[in-house]
């Protein structure tokens, strides 16, 4: 019990120190460790496991909405990242530039891609020549770079691995509903997959995306409040096209620009996990995710029978779950601990006693209640429990969202809210960026989150300026 | 049918021009398209399936076999790169240099991982422990860059996607053990799933993997009788671990240097299949591999009844199949060429006549064979259809192999087959570097692809140099 106290002791408390809590988690859950170099980090076996399960079951969404996968070199030369004025104006400050290959220095710098666009756009420049050839709808998974100050795992680091969608269609109409089924698609991962609720809506002009026209986004609150960009979905118009020169031949037979999306999530979508579910004794992971759903641990193993029923529970559970049979030699309360911090959902235990009564010891992660199953309901009663879990851990994060959820309907209200109630601010907004950027100096950090899809009307002016309000946006702070 | 011809015309023969003939099929089936960076490529839809596929197959070997998936930095500062002597004589050379990072000029410089063992041994020595903490038995799935001078898709290009294992173990025996055992895994899924045979064998001191004590190798041949060094699995022994500093307190209570392997496979695996088993009219994808299995081809779709029994058909067969319906408006002859160019096993044709007999036309796309199949017993016929093509695919490739491989007795012998008979020589080695390099520029390229585990005496004596022969080795030309 001694490794039990002291991996308990280990972690700092949530209500204390955020920060340090998270961080803490990261790793003695083994999620990740630190590189040599500065922001890359290395994702351990279960770290990477949650992104493999995130990856299948996006990548399913995607392929079943008509999605084909791709991948694109990593380097961008510097005269393609700057044929687009915004988007190489948002993305140069933060290149990882290659000037030196196979011992000659290049005639041109390459940058390390932070994202896509441009590699999508000059292919697409070859591949479309007709309507015949749209839509595409082309996604690739890989990882990309961007030269942080400050990093965080899985928040903010240099790089980083993250799916980005590139589509192409021939109407405006038709880009914009891709750019919003997009937004769904992640809504719904986040709320079947992962547990979590989340605010979605469309950025303002000073929020979106790089050459974007338009940015949608889904910002789900931490448990402490602060917001995440939890994934964000765009729509181009026909910028990129006119400025790759990407045209086609329309029905009419005349020459048209296509119309672009670009979508993306990341492993950025780990840290929200962190934050919006775990506690004090570890992560608490959503059954779907979980690279270990059930923990079997004998207890008294050593006793006859109990791992060849251990081991019987095993194979019967295996049909229906990822399952871990612990048979190490650690105590059983080690490796209650153990599985605890790591966020398994379900936790079984079977001892002598147990065996005799025909039942066994089900412990579920995120409440900690325990119920003694009988053995030939075990099965069906975990599938139930699953189910059970993944709702309550939606349902105390909704709480936690909508607890922290505020309405300033005055100037003076804002930063009242803002400097005393961590969490999401509602209030109306003139459309300015004078506001936007006023409101975010006086509050230390408080940013326009996005404007819902249904704006309530609050108030007829702005809770900045006082002149006549144009959308209720959501406000807060963000990592 | 007009499109049906140009199609075909496009292709240059393999008999005529095999070089031209396999980018053509690079080309024409989508598999690749050029980047503006030079040797890097862009995996279309298709040539992704084909590598998504592979990668779903190994995978579950690895895990099978014990595996953890991981992830390592891209980057690699130069200090540690060069922690390892022979390593970074290998490496250096050939690769791409990060000197600027967020428009600072960085302090060091930083190498795009060429592969990762330098990575892997920084983690060990922070992971490991003592015995309890080994075997580490990780893999990574990443992409990699090799600064190449001459580059061609697939097979030689300067960023390329991969897989890397890299394990530690207690002793020199297991890591020895498991060396092989990779090696085994890649020759089934080369046998399994490929369709494709291959000597395997160590490599000689020359040939070997830079740093490594033991490199294994697979090597199938391609059409054409020349070599490709398939995938290698390497044991290093101590020598990484004692540059990196990485101990263990073992079962002694002293401390030990760990024993360390590493063997990857990588996307060059597409130029084998395609230079092993493809023709004339395009690709040849064995079933097990193929993005698409059954194509399923409506012939005068707009008569009543043929399009609503087409779909019915493809409901029966995605039970089982990856299937594609083409209802298009192309003619039937150019679907025909369509998925043969892209070298799906078995084409589907359903018309009225057949649906009046209650059958349809199925035709494997390896030999070109056609039978007519009464409805009822498609599904069951095309899942024997498919173990016998992928049998027959492996057994022509044996055949091919079996033909080129000859043996040479003597020097003359040696150089007159390495002049006349594209192929494997086997041929007894007295075991210096000097001979092998003599061999080499004798012949214009015919270097040694392996030692088999089993050797054949063919004859006393080193075929170059006539000193006592120590090993039989397979000798050939290589892309």
């Amino acid at each position: 019990m001694a490794n039990n106290k002291k991996m308990v002791e280990a972690i700092t408390s949530r209500d204390e120190d955020f920060a340090k809590w998270y961080t803490d988690i990261v790793k003695k859950a083994e999620l990740v460790d630190y590189s040599g170099v500065k922001g890359c980090t290395i994702y351990r076996p279960y770290g990477f496991a949650i992104w493999e399960n995130m990856k299948a079951d996006l990548d399913r969404r995607f392929k079943e909405t008509g999605h084909e996968n791709v991948y694109m070199p990593m380097f961008i030369p510097e005269s393609l990242l700057q044929k687009e004025k915004d988007h190489v104006e948002g993305f140069a400050p933060e290149c990882a530039w290659v000037t030196v290959g196979g011992q000659e220095k290049l005639t041109e710098r390459l940058c390390v891609r932070p994202t896509s666009e441009t590699l999508f756009c000059e292919h697409y420049k070859k591949i479309i020549n007709t309507y015949r050839d749209l839509p595409k709808l082309y996604n690739q998974w890989c990882s990309v770079v961007r030269w942080e100050k400050t990093t965080r795992p899985f928040l903010r680091t240099s790089e980083f691995l993250w799916q980005e969608g590139h589509t192409m269609h021939e109407t405006a109409e038709e880009a914009k509903e891709e750019t919003l089924k997009m937004l769904h698609v992640y809504e719904a991962f986040y709320r079947e997959t992962l547990a979590i609720p989340a605010v979605i809506g469309r950025k303002t002009e000073k929020e979106k995306f790089a050459g974007a026209e338009e940015t949608y986004t889904i910002e789900p609150m931490m448990h402490n409040g602060v917001a995440l960009q939890g994934g964000t979905s765009h729509y181009f118009g026909d910028g990129f096209a006119k400025s790759f020169d990407i045209t086609y031949t329309g029905r009419d037979n005349k020459q048209h620009y296509p119309h672009q999306t670009s979508w993306g999530v990341s492993t950025r979508m780990i840290g929200a996990l962190i934050m919006v579910h775990s506690d004090d004794d570890g992560l608490v992971l959503p059954p779907k995710i979980s690279p270990i759903q059930v923990a079997i641990i004998p207890v008294a193993q050593h006793k006859e029978g109990v791992l060849d029923k251990a081991y019987e529970l095993k194979t019967e559970l295996s049909k229906n779950f990822r399952v871990k049979l612990d048979d190490s030699d650690h105590a059983p309360g080690w490796k209650f601990a153990e599985y605890e911090m790591k966020g398994v959902p379900v936790r079984v235990e079977i001892g002598p006693k147990d065996i005799e009564k025909g039942q066994c010891v089900v412990v579920r992660r995120d409440t900690r209640e325990k119920a003694f199953v009988p053995l030939e309901n075990l099965s069906q009663f975990i599938t139930d429990l699953m189910q059970d879990i993944h709702n309550s851990m939606y349902e105390r994060a909704l709480k936690n969202t909508q607890d922290k959820t505020f309405v300033a309907r005055s100037y003076d209200e804002f930063i009242d809210t803002a400097k005393n109630h961590p969490g999401f601010i509602k209030a109306m907004w003139c459309g300015e960026t004078e506001c936007e950027e006023k409101l975010k100096d006086v509050t230390g950090g408080v940013k326009s989150r996005c404007i819902p899809f249904e704006e309530e009307k609050l108030a007829d002016t702005c809770v900045c300026c006082g002149k006549p309000a144009k959308h209720m946006v959501f406000w807060g702070r963000q990592y």
